[in-house]
Order: C-alpha cells, then structure tokens, then sequence
C-alpha cells in the first residue's frame, strides 16, 4: 500500500492534461503492452497488445462475452459445478446454459460434445476449476480445442486466479495452445492485487477485436486513467513479480494452515485435503450431510462458506464446503475452523439427539 | 491537480483493509450521500443516497437503462437532433427508437405523444438540449411528465452538463418535479471534474432500485474504492464547489471569445448565437450548404466539428456545426476560428470556381 500511494502520487504531481482525457476504449497502450508481456512469460499467453481490453472486472469480460457472442437459444457449456458469477452474466443474454461434469481432468469433454456437440460457446477455468480445483489434462485441452475448431464454437478461458500455484510451475493457459483463434482468455487484478481497484483484462482473438471494443464503448466507455497508470508503473518497475512471489508464499502457508487445523480439529467431521494452487479448498462432508444445513450452522458461528450444492446445477456425488483460506491469517484461520467444527458437531447432535 | 494529488496520496496512507475489498455495488455510502446532497441543493433532485447508483460514466447509466428497462420493439422517444451515445446504447436493447421533434421549448411532447403515444421511454436533456442547446419550458416538462405518469412509461433525464449555466440559476431538474417516481436522473463527473475520472451516477425511482442494483451487479461488479474516496472529500471538503464557480467563470469567458471571434472573423460564412449555458453552441452555415461538407473543410485545417445533420434522424431545418469551446483558452479559440473561416472560404471558392 505505501508503494500504491508513493506511484499514485508521483502520477498526479506530473500528470497531463491529455490524460485527463476519456483516453483509449481499449485501455491506455501502455498497460496493454504490460499485460500482455506479463501474460506471455507467465501464462504462455500468446498475443499482441492489441489484442488486450482493459475492463474493469472479470464479470465486464464475461458480460461483454454473453452481449457480443451470444444469442438467444444459443446452447452454452458450463462447469458444474461452476462459477455463479459466470452464470448471472451468461443468463441474462437467453442463452441455454448446458451444465456438464467435471472430474479430477476437469470439464469433460465428451460428455460435452455428447450433450450440446453444437454450442456457440464453452466456459472453463482449466489453471484452477471453480469450485472443485482440478487443473485440466493436457488431452483434455487438446480436444477441447479441437471441437471448438471443428464446431466454430468459442472458448472462455477464465484464469481467474492463476498466479496461485505453489507446488510447480503451472501448465501454460489454453491461449497459448490454440492455433484456431478461438480462445477469449480474461484475468484479473482483483485477486492478485486488490479487488476495490476495479482491472482487469479480456485477451481477444484479433477477428473480435472490432466488435468487442464497439461493445465495450457504447457499455461504458473506457477504463480510468489513473489506476491504469499506477498498474503499469506497478508492472514496469518489478513491484507486481515482486508481490506474487510474496502472496504465492503467504497464500501457500495459509492452505497448509487450513489443512493442518482441520485434519487436527475437525477429523471425521470435515475432510480437506491440499491443491496445488487456488485461494479455496473443498472440504467434504460425510456421505449423506446435508451442506446447505452446515453453511447455515457455520454462518451462526460467524464462519462463512458456500455448499458444494449451491455452486452445482445437477445433484453434487458427495456434500461439501467451499472454504476461503487466503484472507485469513494462520491464527485467524484455526480461529475459524474450531468455530466450524462447534457448527458441524451442534448440527450431528441435534440430528441424533 | 494538485489538490486531488494530495487528497489521493493522503487517502492511501490511511486506507483500510476493508477498502480493499470489493464493496457496495452501488457506490460506497459515504459518496452517494454526499452526491445526493450535492444534488439536492444545485439541482433540486429530490433524492435520499439509497436512490443513487455510482457508475463508470453517463453512457453505462444509458446502457444499464436500455438492458433493464427496454424489451426488442419497445417504442421510445429520442430527441432529434439529439445525442448519439445514448442512441448507441439503446439501439443494443432491440427496442424501436421514434426521432422526436425539438425546438426553443425542447422536446415537443405533443409531437411525441402523436407519433409514439405507447412509448415505453423517452429520454431528454432538458437542462440544455444536446446539441441544440434549448432549456425546456416548464408547461413541457410538466406535459412530458404527465403523460409518463399517464403512459406507465419512464423518464431518463440526461443532465450531462447542468453545471455550466451562466446567465442566471438553472430551472430545478425534471426529476424534483416527478411525484408518481416516473424519472431516472443520470449525471455525471466527467464534464464537470475531468472524463478519465469515469465516474458518474444515477438516481432511480425507489421501485427501479432493486432491479438496477442486480444488473450492475453482473455487468461489472461495482465502482473503484479509490476515486470514489478521493471525489468524497473534494465533494466534502467544498473543493467541487468551488471548482465548479471557476469553471463556470472560465466556460463563460470561452463562449464569449467564440461567439465575439465569430462574429468579428466569420460573418455571412458561419452564425453564432450565445446561449445560456453549455460546453458547446451551433454555427449556423448559409441555408442550402452541406455541413458535412463543411466539417470535412475543417477537419482538413485541423478544426474537429460536427455537422448537425450527422445528429440528426430526419432532414435538419438548416445545416450547421457543432462548436466545443470548453477545452480552449481564448487564444486557441480564436486561432481556431481563423483556420474555420479558411475552410469555409476553401469550400465556397470551390462552388463559385
């Protein structure tokens, strides 16, 4: 935060008039120059500035995603269980959300192409599957880019929260294997950096561009100048690779706190094994829990988590708790768990009781 | 600048945790109170901060309205000539946009309840009509609110430049007029603090509140903490108002250098009326000319104007330019009258050789 408030004001204090100015739909040169540089070393993301938008959250990529690409009746292959977001922006454009399975590969291709083998569009999260964690295989992202090759269909790869993988380096993003250009790939500062600073990114293939800046003028105009100023000197100076090595320590300590404090606490109650990566893990519940009645027990007790069952369209194979670790200090974090294990074991005794 | 660069460097040394964190999708509280006292003394929007929605800018205010309240064939009323960003935003939505009549009194509801009875929307400038410039009467506000409440149709008062008023106190916005909740009242800080601020609001009627807030919710999350901190203590600590006494001197001053430059440099090529307020004033070019043809001759000699006929749906009454004059010291803006009545000369030379 010191060094924020240090670049912000050096920014105002000789700053121009001509960036007082609306500036550029796609977001100024230079944080698009940043971005994609950064997204090539790191993510294997092969693209030229101009193919970045600048927006202000991952839900605008999506929302933009559903208003340009998507019409009504248009089947749609979604994650389930999924990302809500995803959904709430998808809906509103009356197209048919066709939830497919996902397994420890993660979204499954066949099954999709066995459901919906016509979709204009499919929604993934390949480095890091919301809720369930998963990465997908290499063959996996082959064949999905091969039906989208073949089906004309649209790929969205959401990379929402790559930069958090703590046991090896991460497999490169779905982008930089497709030779078709038909991977829209979004990312985020909001989990990197800070969610109140309102960037974020949609790499485009270069034949959407046009239609995709259009959109985005006549939605609202352009991204501010100032936070894209402070983000690129942030990204220029080394400060951002700086901070994701930081984070990617304290974010890995603070799974291993969540999984040590429940295998340690909350045994035979709640199982939580480790990920590779991520800001969340699932806890599973007992075989025949109901996980709505858990959350509710654990809100009581001022723990929040979201049911496995909300997060999912078709029954879920087994009831479970997502749970946020990388907000939570270590002590904060057994704090919580011994809270949600109070719940869960108020829950166990009014059933038997 | 230098104000707001201390005000934003003294806003990160003391920030908090939690403003970091996403927050409220309709602005923080703090800055929609101070907005809808703001508005409440200068414009007579009757409002509580429960009502205000914090934006990106006028033009999502606009598209927000199209995607909640418009279904594809819905009739609406649009000003003609009128803006072509709020037609960009509504053409999206599907609905059936009716060119509506303006003149010295505004929008000419009489006009529109004959061609359009049934329309769902109408959306008007009344402070000061773009791009014509007209203040609407009072007996046209209270028919056009009438036949809203009569109509079940809603309002959309675009009040983009209210700030710049400068021969006596503005009329009161519609909205403070409305008693059946028949008005949305969008403004914004782009014209009045600086366009790459990208902020901006939108006051609803308390039964829309609910339905806007979802919307915004999944089209892109909710406002930046930082310029929205930043714009409260300029509202709070009287900066914005003293800010806006100085533009308006300053404005006033540029509309009288155009309009006297005009006058002196470009007679019987080009007539300039002062107006009431505003940030812009039309050029009247001799009947039978082609403004298009005119602006092309400017551009060509480095002046940007705007043909009227290309923010007009129907045949335009006489050609003219639109003339922004609120960027421009005095100087530039009499240098640039220079160059204009070279190019309009060029141009007659042209049809007379």
């Amino acid at each position: 935060m010191e060094t924020w408030g240090r670049i912000a004001h050096r920014r105002w204090a000789k700053t121009s008039e001509a960036a007082l100015d609306y500036g550029d739909p796609q977001g100024t040169p230079r944080l698009r120059r940043a971005i994609a540089g950064y997204l090539r070393t790191a993510r294997g993301v092969d693209a030229a500035p101009e193919q970045v938008l600048v927006l202000s959250s991952a839900q605008q990529a999506l929302d933009l995603v559903a208003r340009v690409l998507l019409d009504p009746g248009d089947a749609l292959w979604m994650e389930d269980p999924g990302y809500p977001g995803a959904r709430g922006a998808f809906v509103a454009s009356g197209a048919r959300l066709v939830p497919i399975p996902v397994d420890e590969e993660g979204l499954d291709v066949a099954k999709g192409e066995q459901l919906a083998p016509k979709a204009r569009l499919a929604y993934v999260t390949p480095s890091h599957q919301f809720p369930l964690g998963a990465t997908m295989s290499l063959p996996r992202r082959l064949r999905l880019l091969e039906w989208a090759h073949r089906a004309k269909a649209w790929i969205v790869e959401d990379d929402y929260d790559s930069e958090f993988r703590y046991v090896d380096r991460p497999l490169a993003a779905l982008q930089g294997l497709d030779t078709h250009g038909r991977v829209l790939y979004a990312g985020t500062f909001s989990k990197v950096l800070f969610p109140s600073l309102r960037l974020a990114y949609l790499v485009l293939p270069p034949s959407l561009v046009g239609a995709f800046r259009a959109a985005r003028y006549f939605s609202d105009g352009q991204p501010p100048a100032a936070s894209q100023a402070v983000v690129t000197a942030f990204i220029e100076e080394g400060h951002f690779e700086r901070h994701i090595r930081r984070m990617r320590v304290l974010c890995a300590e603070r799974q291993k706190a969540l999984v040590t404090t429940c295998a340690r606490h909350l045994a035979g109650l709640l199982h939580v094994a480790p990920a590779d990566g991520g800001m969340n893990l699932v806890g599973w519940l007992p075989e025949g829990s109901d996980d709505r009645a858990a959350a509710e027990a654990a809100a009581r007790n001022e723990v929040e988590v979201i049911p496995l069952s909300a997060l999912s369209r078709r029954r879920t194979k087994r009831p479970g708790l997502f749970l946020g670790y990388s907000a939570f200090r270590p002590r904060e974090i057994e704090e919580g768990a011994l809270r949600l294990r109070d719940a869960l074991l108020s829950l166990r005794r009014h059933a038997t009781g």
